[in-house]
């Protein structure tokens, strides 16, 4: 394990393939397997350097790959417990608009959002899902050899658009299983490095930052470093994680990314938000593709933003289930590790082997859930919440999983 | 007007910033007149030199500036005659399904339109609406000055994507209203172009090329330029005009483009497809975002596939629409052209002032319609297929706005 603060640099195309652990966290199972080359001779040298990958591989690939049926479907980040009876109404109720084009100016969400956040329309660029919108942010900064810096075993979706505009991965440990402020800090200074990636709080290790070391690190950072701070699940962290939207806005070089694919239960939707200065948020609007939000998405999600009260239900549902997975970790001996998220990584003593051995036995009971994709993260796993049938049937896998495994 | 064959080029950022009108078919209603600085200093420079535009402003926003209510949307393409009612329902059944991503690899929806076209999974790829899937092949193959051929007044989006990767767009006038083949082939030859563009049937003139001269076009093109042949209409052209889906599916550098949106009623979903040579295909895999489907937009692809029964009727209803917005130009002295899509060009006699002025005077009648960007398509306007109370408000209001401007 590197020493805290230590940086290891990763290479990416067109410099160097990158590897697929960090792509894949259900590693074998890449349908990326297939061969990339081709018979038409003139995509960019970019373009030809990079695997035919996936960021991560779908429950149903597994189900087709595997011959079984996913009965528990907890681990992508999902939320079991679903969105708001009003938010699947609306989308019922406006089924029938779905022959019109959404408004490509997303006018009636951005005036929802800022109301709701206490922020102008100016200050929000939406899109389809943080995913996208990540792509976007690594296209307005990215050219070929870009340094680019996150932490080491961070978001692979990230990793993936930055290798997919050439960026040059710049990667800091985690210590402790936190994002490493200092050290993140340190990379982008001596890198000279145009943007980084810092989640709070973090994915995959379910830790966080408190508000005012997030705004330190943020006004610490030189102003020609744009900071993703991707706050995917910002509504099921403590109060105290949460910096005001006040405390950046003022920020030109920081986009808060946000969405409601996690605690507002609407992952098949894609709707995701990123907040910053007008300026800079100004800059989506010169390259996002205008007419790519679904039209039911957004009046799920304007339901969605409408019913704080189911908001504030599920939140709760999904802390006594992340309490249920702690229980559930600890009668098997396994170490659950505080979470501010709505999964619990639990720490299983070992090595990425032992792990990944987990995961592939609880899938064989029908039990699909993630794991980090690097060392030393990858010596948990990641459990996502869900209803209670879903973590019974974890409960009932696991112990028979690790006695198989020994 | 150019002489036949003639080619006029157009430079584009990072050399040039694009002429708006090739954006904004409702010109002065653009969002993009907002400034297009920014106080965060490292965007690319292509980004920097970019303009924050959009390639069509919607009829919501026309709504909101001008201070009016839509009645009769067929400005748009889409289809006012809607979905099949399976779908509808199809889409309602699913909605409690919204919590969970899409299957990354689409692989339902591939099989469904593998089965029904006659090929292979692997000859197609799923993207966000045809838009999403032309930003993904420009990015292919577009590094800053690379050549990329289409049509004078051709789809603005494409133009915005060329734009977007710093591509140097050079353009063909159309012939007689068409696409003009022999002129987008020597102007590939002549500039060694590794990127044409060719909607087929052709939006916005609503003229097509039988299938023969579609692909003696393609088999003609030098191997190392990719043909974009946009199929967006295939569905409601005549027979002859869709080349057999075997005829070009050996060549590795053509992609055929697809869309839910036009015939299927399914614009506010997003579901567009690639066909193309299985090497070609996989690229999408290597930069396209994987998670980005809506789940509720596959389960109404799959539905609409399977009701054939519905398109078959809708086609009609499209095709006596088409008639319908024919008699009533007629009847006002105006020219419809022929039309294989879901709307009718309409020469108006005169020049894009003119036609313009007939654009503007409708919306004041809360008929949208839309029109060509550029001269000589710009003497027309553009109706889109509608039912019948919205073709009745449009044959309402254009005598009464033909009176008024005189």
């Amino acid at each position: 394990m590197p020493a805290a603060g230590a940086v290891r640099k990763q290479s990416f195309p067109p410099l160097q393939l990158p590897a697929k652990g960090l792509f894949c966290r259900t590693s074998q199972l890449n349908s990326g397997n297939r061969a990339s080359m081709s018979a038409f001779s003139r995509f960019t040298p970019l373009i030809s350097a990079l695997p035919s990958t996936v960021p991560f591989v779908g429950p149903e690939a597994l189900e087709r790959q595997r011959g079984l049926t996913v009965k528990a479907r907890i681990g992508a980040n999902e939320n079991g417990f679903g969105p708001a009876p009003s938010v699947i109404a609306a989308m019922r109720e406006r089924a029938g608009d779905i022959w019109m084009y959404n408004d490509p100016e997303n006018f009636e969400l951005k005036q929802a959002l800022a109301a709701h956040l206490g922020i102008q329309p100016a200050n929000i660029a939406v899109g389809e899902g943080i995913d996208s919108l990540l792509g976007l942010i690594a296209r307005m900064i990215i050219e070929p050899g870009t340094p680019v810096v996150t932490s080491l075993g961070g978001y692979p979706t990230f990793n993936f658009h930055v290798a997919g505009f050439g960026g040059r991965l710049v990667t800091v440990p985690y210590v402790d299983d936190r994002e490493n402020l200092d050290g993140l800090l340190e990379a982008v200074k001596r890198e000279n490095a145009p943007l980084v990636y810092f989640a709070n709080p973090d994915n995959p290790m379910g830790s966080w930052w408190d508000a005012e070391k997030v705004v330190a690190f943020a006004r610490a950072l030189p102003e020609n470093c744009l900071l993703i701070l991707d706050e995917a699940y910002s509504e099921t962290g403590p109060d105290s994680s949460l910096p005001d939207i006040s405390a950046l806005i003022d920020l030109p070089n920081v986009l808060r990314t946000r969405t409601f694919s996690k605690a507002y239960g609407l992952a098949g939707a894609r709707v995701g938000y990123a907040i910053g200065a007008p300026e800079t948020v100004l800059t989506f609007d010169k390259i996002r593709n205008h007419f790519g939000m679904n039209r039911l998405a957004t009046a799920a999600a304007l339901a969605a933003l409408k019913d704080q009260a189911y908001l504030a239900e599920v939140v709760g549902k999904i802390q006594a289930a992340r309490e249920a997975i702690g229980t559930i970790a600890r009668d098997n001996g396994l170490l659950p590790l505080a979470s501010a998220t709505n999964f619990v990584a639990i720490d299983c003593g070992r090595d990425g082997v032992h792990a990944r051995a987990i995961v592939d036995g609880l899938i064989q009971h029908g039990v699909f859930i993630r794991m980090p994709g690097v060392a030393p993260l990858n010596r948990c796993i990641r459990v996502s919440v869900g209803p209670k049938q879903d973590l019974d049937l974890f409960a009932e896998a696991l112990p028979q999983v690790l006695k198989a495994i020994g």
